[in-house]
């Protein structure tokens, strides 16, 4: 590891002009349900519509005026593009986005709105596509998650919630590539060692769980989900020495459940958010916490990009 | 009128044991889009999902142990029905909620859910229905708006919101029977005259802003609006005054604008609530509302009673 609270407090400085600082709320009508005392930090609310925000802005703003120059590349359909075309477009730094063309009409339309270069090209070869135009350009290649400077800048979100609710006895992170929670356990472990620290990873692709159950990174064989965020079949290698180091354990959690929780969090709890970021909520329900009803938990609620034509499929899930 | 800030404060010391304190957020995603600095009450996340209960809670604790014993009555399909229950189930009271035959199913559930005994009758007997059951009965009649216990419960949102953000220059209300900007408008003008207090009604059954331009209390003819829990076709005797004396002005939004309010508030803002309690927001996207982008405006976001199956109705609205 390569980072460390310092780096996540710094990181902090550096983006807060940006970034905003999202509420952390106690939510009382979700305990009986979950089975504690509810706090949500919900980062649905950020800017772009998720925490990957936090990264880029701390990736770009770490970047020399000439590498601003040459523009920044990435290969994302999702909030990891929209947020890195977002900071380009606030530090007046060119950005491409690299997508596959089957990615929907209106998620292209999104990152075009932000004034990025939108590269179509085949789901296999997008990494090699944006490595190309990296090369070509001697621009700059920002990684979702797999990287230290990333994985501080999404640490900010564990720094406020510690400030936000110091006497908390648990935090609950969805985990897909493994960013957000790198960043958020080495905040939360480093500043407050005795709050535990979950992921929860969708049960039909628990890269991480079964690979820190075998102690080694393993590649588990492809399957969709619902929590089309967490979507990994291998962790990262920068982010898979902090699981091991902080994080207390993660929870794989199944696709009905993840819905379950997403549909809680909207029909109780008032809030919108994406499945994948509901997945903690979906933990609890579904009893793979080890929580008590006095403990205090603080579930991350990671991002908000859901369309209403996407709430039908909650229509059928019953609580 | 005969309540004021003092009996608001009594209210509070009251009904604070039941009632949560909901958060008042900053919600700068929206300022563009309304045209100011957007506050939110979300009074969608109380305890039974909406600010019913403030009022609900100050009637039943200012009975007599007698009169609590002989139960409590009212007419209600919507929030103040389900409200009412709850209060006498903590209370230990017995409550009748008189229905029409026609009330969707879930509702009856709800209400029966809490304990209350359900009478269905033609929607029109209703209101002489629930006052034979309240005469035979020896009990108390708890109205919706037109009381001015029922308003001073109502009021501690008012008090609450000043007391979370104390520079508010504006607070829009949405206006059905008059209850909740009654009590609002009391507690914010006895506490700090200078914050403008703003009242939002149906373009399709203007009441109180028709009745407020005439100057006197008008009835106007029945009109089917998607904001349900503010269809009222006169305003109650008690509340009229409050609002001559202490609101502003009362703007009538279009159906349209009330649609789009709750996808924005929803898709933007992440915060479900129902469409009646999204007119404000509906009022300000209208260009309706005298505020400026400086301005700090709350806006009470008063109920979140809709299940996702009322969502599709939000598809074909464009923002």
């Amino acid at each position: 590891m390569s980072f460390a609270l310092k780096e996540i407090k710094e990181a902090r400085q550096r983006i807060s002009p940006y970034v905003l600082k999202t509420p952390l709320l106690r939510m009382p009508m979700l305990d009986a349900r979950l089975g504690c005392e509810v706090y949500a930090k919900v980062e649905c609310m950020q800017t772009t519509g998720a925490f990957k925000l936090r990264g880029a802005f701390n990736k770009l703003l770490s970047l020399s005026p000439e590498q601003l120059k040459n523009g920044v590349v990435t290969a994302s359909t999702g909030n990891h593009g929209r947020a890195m075309a977002y900071a380009a477009k606030m530090l007046g730094a060119r950005a491409t986005v690299v997508m596959p063309r089957t990615a929907p009409q209106v998620k292209i339309d999104a990152v075009r709105a932000l004034g990025a270069d939108v590269v179509l090209c085949g789901a296999e070869e997008r990494f090699d596509v944006a490595e190309r135009i990296r090369r070509e350009s001697d621009g700059t290649m920002v990684p979702p998650y797999n990287d230290d400077v990333i994985m501080a800048g999404q640490g900010t979100l564990g720094v406020e919630i510690i400030e936000q609710q110091p006497d908390l006895d648990a935090v609950v992170v969805p985990v897909g590539g493994g960013g957000l929670i790198s960043g958020v356990a080495t905040a939360v472990k480093e500043s407050s060692p005795r709050v535990r620290v979950y992921g929860a990873d969708p049960a039909v692709l628990p890269a991480y769980a079964q690979s820190l159950k075998a102690g080694r990174m393993l590649t588990l064989p492809f399957s969709p989900t619902v929590a089309e965020a967490l979507l990994c079949q291998t962790p990262g290698d920068k982010c898979f020495p902090c699981l091991q180091k902080y994080v207390d354990a993660v929870y794989s959690v199944s696709e009905s459940f993840i819905l379950k929780g997403m549909k809680l969090l909207l029909t109780e709890g008032k809030i919108l958010a994406e499945a994948s970021s509901c997945i903690g909520v979906g933990a609890a329900m579904e009893k793979l916490l080890p929580v008590s009803t006095k403990d205090k938990v603080c579930f991350v609620i990671s991002g908000g990009s859901v369309g209403v034509e996407q709430l039908r499929m909650l229509e059928e899930v019953e609580l």
